[in-house]
């Protein structure tokens, strides 16, 4: 079974050996890793945005499960490429499944919660309500997960480093490969 | 034609005539659209968050094209939860068009861009690097709208009120109600 290796680990300086390493875990269980980066597009090229989409795309038509990595990424939610990518496969029925290395909820992320009309609700500083279910992050995230394969993961603790521990993400593994042994 | 109306919007302390002006736009061109927030469920009932997430899957797959609010919300980017219906719709294989309310380029809204290694690369606060292309968000949301529906629209100048001015939104409207024609 295929699987695309979601995440703004593209974004680490070393993203490469990150990629290599979630691919040997995924081996290690008898799956095959797609890393957006296996592209081999040259970032600097002309056109080279759009040929890298076209390259996740294909990978991701190919592939038969995800594995998101939702850590909260330049602010209280997860990447915005990654969400996308997993709005696309859930689209596409494949199995689904994510981590992040931030535990916690999504309220508590956002800065300046307060109620501003002594109802319960809560708002952010641009006096937009902030989404208060006890969920890690948007209810279409997590509930995509839950519907469409496996609930989120997450550690009990944060890691020391949230972007090189991949404790959580071999937890995601295990559950594709388990999903294609009963496929 | 059915036309999802994914957007933060829900999350303005007005949302529901919001709702009610997307529509009504809309009608005036000839379609449908369906609004998250005219599912009525209670958001303070029992497992409201699953209820709202399978409410807004079947409007989804009842809709034939999607206008995404797609203004940065939170954060340097558009916001997760209309994200993610995006990807749903591309991978759904639906019509997508979105707007921003924010013109200019994702570069310059990550705080703290910086080449730190004397390369051409930017790099943010946690040393990820950013993305260069001089796109208005991650490339994924961006050519997902080039190649599976319209380019973004924006604005040539920020609004006043970018959570209740819809001239962006109307132009939208107008191409899924041209696609409506053509098919």
């Amino acid at each position: 079974m295929k699987v695309y290796l979601a995440g703004p680990d593209v974004f680490l300086s070393d993203a490469m050996a990150v990629g290599r390493r979630k691919r040997d875990i995924c081996a290690a269980h008898g799956l095959v890793g797609l890393f957006p980066l296996d592209n081999e597009i040259d970032p600097a090229g002309p056109e080279a945005s759009l040929a890298i989409f076209q390259a996740n795309t294909r990978m991701m038509r190919e592939a038969d499960a995800i594995v998101a990595n939702l850590t909260p990424f330049r602010g209280p939610s997860a990447d915005a490429g990654t969400v996308y990518e997993l709005g696309f496969m859930a689209g596409q029925e494949k199995f689904c499944t994510g981590y992040s290395n931030v535990p916690g909820v999504y309220l508590d992320r956002v800065a300046g919660t307060r109620s501003l009309d002594g109802s319960a609700l809560f708002y952010d500083s641009d006096k937009l309500i902030i989404e208060d279910f006890g969920l890690a992050d948007n209810l279409m995230i997590v509930h995509a997960l839950d519907l469409f394969g496996h609930a989120l993961i997450t550690p009990q603790q944060t890691p020391v480093d949230i972007w090189h521990d991949l404790t959580a993400f071999e937890a995601c593994v295990r559950l594709v490969a388990e999903r294609a042994k009963r496929a």
